[in-house]
């Protein structure tokens, strides 16, 4: 490639402030270093995250930066040692990474990477402590390792999964995050047998994701919680059959649950990341076999409190992260359910804008209207 | 059988009063009803279930009751509609049951059977709501449909399970209970791997029970947890290659082990039924694999507490009672676990003494000396 090893100019959405409209302007992107990949960004989409560390609110500011960590592109050039991945191959980029050689890569059980874990507070590179974007000689922070806000970024090798280049990458870009996490809570994690009862809590992306899960593995009843009854109508794409709002009842709502289920769910998930919610979906699930778990992120001061009994009567409890997938051993499969139209993606995507309107993307979350919004770099 | 049909006049050690010394005098015991054995037990443990509904502290007192339920023994008579066991078959009574034909028998996860869960309070048998039990005229309660501290017992088919008849009956009556609950616990729900560590919190013979199963799984480290230093030696025979005691720390001992791990061991195994110990057992696990097994019952009040973070950093955390073990349906198994030698019953067993010296087991038991000891009826 003719830029490989030069500094590139080109468009990134720079976040200069908590809180305030980002800002599209042309930024310098230096050449991938060891381990280090450059991606061009084709497609990009809006994830909570993203929103939640440009609000930092009780967050440490890391400022300016480069927020995006939902997208697909295409390899443009790749550092010293990168062996895996050349010019030309199709990725998606992973707020957590894979380097394949910790007791966590090596466990069949975990998908928390010593090394490449997500970590929210670092805005650099992990090689050389440097960030590789620059305005001006100024640098720019990275953000998880991502940056996708960006025609081009730079991204170490073990967040980035290489997909079936016949893969759209405006559709698959976003199993890069929210979709895989709710999917892999249920496919994975919770495994509900076919013709069970599961509860799905929070009826965002993530939530409908894990809801797709559930019907793709038979379970018959599908029931969604959340406050707003709104979402009971898009849940129905889902497989939703039906809805409790909280705010409906006066007993908890994991009593309305355990009511209406003859004792309890068989699989609960809990994506909203509130304390009661989690609470709420362990204590719903019934005895002897019921199985929850927890996806969504709670406070940091939050504390789980439940009687002892409730778990001795046989019920088990556990938390996921990404759905429980390796980012590069198993996304590309989940591209592939995709491909052979096992998991629709396309229902997800319910917005669409040039890049250059990246505001309205955030407008449209803060909002709480749509589910995935997609960005298209190259207007 | 010469006696079928017919009142049994024969040896029983009665619980008058709470914490009074048992009295043995005879009762008489009436024949099976529908659904029922009456049983001939040979040999009889003590376990501590015993001697806390002995004390009835904090519990229901249910008095003049005969306890007891960790035995073997063989069939003497059978009531209306058992078709599974004949008169000489060799049963091991369980204080929970198995109907199969429930929502829970009928789940391969789960053995908390609907009609024959263990039930405490309960003194009489569930067909009709009396005691088999008299003395002079007046009833004499059950305990957990066992109330294995008589020569002759009446139970509900669902809570005999049918034994290998070469299986020695006073070796392999410790296993109806507190053996298999611990061995179960670490065999049937943590399932460690080979090569994998292991915390086992409390060193009585449930704990010990757990390590053992441990140590048949391969795990290469044993950690025994116990406030009591007297403990590690015997442990020692069970597996265990480390001893704490959290009495010898300042930091909580969650933080101890995952010192001493380097980030948790694989699998904890909860056997006291304190709630610290509960927490600290699954705060020691390793994050993207730990899974944590509580099998201690804990007081009422008691409260779990953790941060929600623990579990998202893919933890899991179970509760399990009598090892996960369908009486009926596996128990039979765990008995040619012995026979085949694969599990050692003998070590449990550090007491033994005659019928008539039954307030001498509950001494033992009361100063915390032995594991087990086997009463023999016959003296």
């Amino acid at each position: 490639m003719a830029t490989a090893g030069k500094v590139i100019k080109c468009k990134a959405a720079v976040a200069w402030e908590a809180g305030k409209p980002l800002s599209v302007e042309e930024v310098e992107v230096a050449p991938p270093q060891a381990m280090e990949v450059r991606v061009k960004i084709l497609y990009t989409a809006l994830c909570h995250t993203d929103v939640y560390f440009w609000e930092a609110k009780g967050q440490t500011p890391v400022f300016p930066r480069i927020l995006g960590h939902e997208a697909g592109g295409i390899v443009e050039s790749v550092g010293e040692g990168v062996t895996e991945l050349v010019p030309g191959d199709h990725v998606l980029p992973v707020f957590t990474g894979e380097c394949k050689d910790c007791a966590h890569c090596k466990s069949e059980e975990s998908n928390l990477c010593d090394l490449l874990r997500i970590n929210v507070d670092r805005g650099v590179m992990i090689g050389d402590g440097q960030s590789r974007f620059t305005i001006g000689g100024k640098p720019i922070f990275h953000f998880v390792g991502t940056s996708t806000f960006s025609e081009y970024t730079v991204i170490h090798v073990g967040c980035l999964a290489e997909i079936n280049p016949e893969a759209p990458l405006d559709k698959v870009c976003v199993l890069s995050c929210g979709i895989s996490t709710g999917l892999g809570a249920t496919l994975n994690v919770a495994k509900p047998k076919k013709g069970s009862t599961v509860a799905i809590f929070g009826l965002g992306a993530v939530g409908l994701a894990a809801m797709e899960g559930a019907k793709m593995a038979g379970a018959s009843r599908i029931i969604g919680v959340d406050l707003n009854p709104a979402k009971y109508e898009q849940a129905k794409k889902f497989g939703c059959t039906d809805f409790v709002n909280p705010k409906d009842h006066t007993k908890p709502v994991q009593e309305v649950l355990v009511e209406m289920t003859n004792g309890g769910v068989d699989r609960a998930v809990e994506c909203t990341g509130h304390i009661d919610a989690m609470i709420a979906a362990f204590e719903c699930v019934h005895d002897g076999w019921g199985v929850a778990v927890l996806v969504g992120v709670p406070h940091k001061e939050a504390v789980f409190k439940t009687s002892p009994m409730n778990l001795l009567n046989e019920r088990t409890l556990k938390g996921t992260f990404f759905g429980n997938y390796k980012p590069r051993t198993d996304l590309p499969e989940v591209v592939e359910m995709y491909m052979r139209k096992e998991l629709d993606v396309e229902k997800f995507i319910t917005h669409s804008v040039p890049f250059s309107q990246i505001n309205t993307a955030f407008d449209l979350m803060l909002k709480g209207e749509g589910l995935r919004c997609v960005m298209r770099m190259d207007e």
